[in-house]
């Protein structure tokens, strides 16, 4: 098939668009870091103290000089006399001699002079002011020391890092209530074709609704972009030039979803083409469903044509458009895909050389194990990936998978 | 330890608390489908129609009658008279005869008469109304048939159902733009202590920064809930009760992060038991961290008291009040939790009877295999979980996880 001059694995196309991509830029927002959940930090956080700034206790008991309590044991306990005790949120107003202990409590302060904590389950009460300690422990038992969660001047969290609940609490706990993260890329969506109708219209004999634009926002949404939907053209050259450039003009990148037939993917080429320099680097994927798919780049914000098949669009979106939309976002370190083990049900045959990607629905057996079971279809409806749970990939030098197998499952 | 009155493990704690909750409410917001990502459908939701409509080809070529293609081959090719073509997004104008063909794209109808596609690599051009076919068709072969996708009256999502990507495309393809999803949980927060300041105080000798309420809000978010922060309030009783009663009127769940002295648990059972009825319904997790929790259930809401480690409160989110916030949401089928495999780099030491929770980083070697590497940390400080890129298991029947061997660790 000629039109497919330069057919890639999903990796090799997507390296070969960020080999041509420009460092993400500077641009940043500032928000509050409960607004900060999934954002991307736009440079280095550092520590500007100690964490935590006091050693605290990490047990109920009493704080104590270690040296006192050698040698102790149930049969020869050590005696203390309680001098005191240094209540939650309050500096310790309590110094401690020889054979005294303070009664310290789960993440408060040390008295004076205290270098361990012994676990109250490690002492018996002898009378309101004395008790009895039956084992040693070793200085900086049952404590955190000052800075050791984190140090001062340590970078907490480097740039290009998207920001988890952890991440959030880890931040407030230094005093940081605002953050400098990436802008979310913005994506412009044109769904084309001339059988393609609004949602919300009946479509005639040889027409379909749009599916695309919504599949993809929704994509665009879950990797943290802004999705821009521009529509829907028909087949019709300069109308689907001129949106496209007028959505690319408010965009960071640029999504075409077009019809699989030839003539309409030399279009989606010849618009990509046309919209600026390098224009199209990648004309087909190996992999199947998606093989009918452009990557491109156009002065220098992406451009994809994706196939008009949902499947297919959803596909190619989840292995080539969402790690470029992390790139422009100046994601440098995020989680690894979702996905989870399962045993296969059936044989799933596939062709060397290429990439297929099977949809599988999950289910328990009796004792709880996880079975993928394959959902064949013949053209990849839009209804086999809402009955499906996960993808299974079955990987370019494999002729296909056994039933029995154990799997990884993308979950999509 | 007499407080621990009734220690389990978080799968049985989370059941105690299902027993006991109401089936989810009927309360449904109607939102377009463009803005119903991540929601769980109110309702079952039916197809008014077949998908497709009318048979589609499913690749680029001729349709024609299959039986007009019996014995075709590449020496013997079948003859065909091009009677025209079916654009996109057109009905059929062209009724074939005998030994007719018309041109057909990918997604485009078929001509009246015609029961099969040839693809267009399977054909010769022989003059301007004439084509040679080299192949014979099966009847239906290369076409969809209408409702091959989805048949009307079928369910297409069933009440219950967390919305993905595809499965709003699969709502627009049948012309569904609203659709009815359960109400977002509002869950209110509460962070106790005397210990405990807002992040942008400067925290006095002895106090901390408040992480939990920031932490824990992002984790109501990330679950589909609405976070409902109510502050922090010191060690007063009467003062949490009053908060936690006013924030539980106008919430569907609390969840309070206390201290994890003993003195404070039991003050958080206090509490919760003077909410309402039935009050505490577990009091300890055999887990570690996270064993200082507390599930119960006061006048038909689930409340939970957390530990006030920012770890511990966040692993005892993820496994029990995560799940109930999707019970409440009526949330009935979902993802696995995202997880991924990797070899273990040491050896992690835990006891029988208790699930550990270590938190690991994920590094590639250079093979590109996946590597769990524990971070040990003496007392679950905030920054082990942001040096992690998730959560190694060790189950309740384990004495430990051995170096090398390969582990699921739960992304996080």
């Amino acid at each position: 098939m000629p039109e497919f001059f330069n057919v890639l694995p999903p990796q090799r196309a997507l390296q070969a668009l960020l080999d041509v991509m420009p460092p993400p830029g500077l641009d940043y927002d500032e928000v509050a870091v409960d607004k900060a959940l999934g954002r991307i930090t736009a440079q280095d956080l550092c520590a500007a103290e100690d964490l935590p700034a006091f050693p605290r206790s990490t047990m109920d008991g009493y704080s104590l000089r270690a040296a006192d309590t050698f040698g102790a044991s149930e049969g020869l306990p050590a005696y203390f006399t309680v001098a005191g005790e240094v209540p939650m949120g309050r500096p310790s107003r309590v110094s401690l001699s020889t054979g005294e202990a303070a009664g310290a409590y789960t993440g408060g302060m040390l008295a004076h002079d205290a270098d361990a904590v012994v676990m109250v389950e490690h002492t018996q009460q002898v009378d309101v002011d004395t008790i009895e300690v039956m084992r040693p422990v070793a200085p900086g038992e049952n404590v955190v020391q000052p800075g050791e969660d984190v140090r001062r001047g340590e970078t907490i969290l480097p740039r290009g890092h998207l920001l988890r609940p952890q991440d959030l609490g880890g931040l407030t706990a230094l005093g940081i209530t605002r953050v400098k993260v990436t802008r979310r890329p913005r994506v412009a969506i044109l769904s084309m074709g001339d059988e393609v109708v609004a949602p919300d219209a009946t479509p005639a004999p040889g027409q379909i609704r749009d599916v695309n634009s919504y599949t993809l926002a929704a994509q665009v949404s879950l990797a943290g972009g802004e999705p821009l939907s521009l529509g829907i053209v028909g087949d019709e050259y300069e109308e689907q030039l001129a949106a496209a450039r007028e959505g690319l003009e408010h965009a960071d990148a640029l999504v075409l979803s077009a019809g699989s037939s030839v003539s309409v993917r030399d279009l989606t080429a010849d618009i990509i083409n046309a919209l600026g320099e390098p224009g199209v680097l990648v004309h087909g994927l190996s992999i199947r469903p998606g093989k009918p798919a452009i990557v491109g780049m156009v002065e220098g914000k992406p451009a994809f044509g994706l196939p008009g098949n949902p499947v297919s669009a959803m596909i190619v979106f989840d292995l080539v458009v969402r790690p470029a939309l992390y790139h422009l976002a100046g994601c440098v370190r995020r989680s690894e895909p979702a996905a989870t083990q399962a045993a296969l049900t059936h044989d799933i045959a596939s062709a060397p050389g290429r990439e297929d990607y099977v949809p599988v629905r999950l289910t328990r057996n009796g004792n709880g194990e996880l079975k993928a079971e394959p959902i064949f279809g013949k053209s990849n409806l839009i209804f086999t990936l809402i009955r499906a749970d996960g993808l299974v990939q079955v990987s370019l030098d494999k002729a296909g998978l056994y039933a029995g197998e154990t799997v990884s499952v993308r979950l999509f």
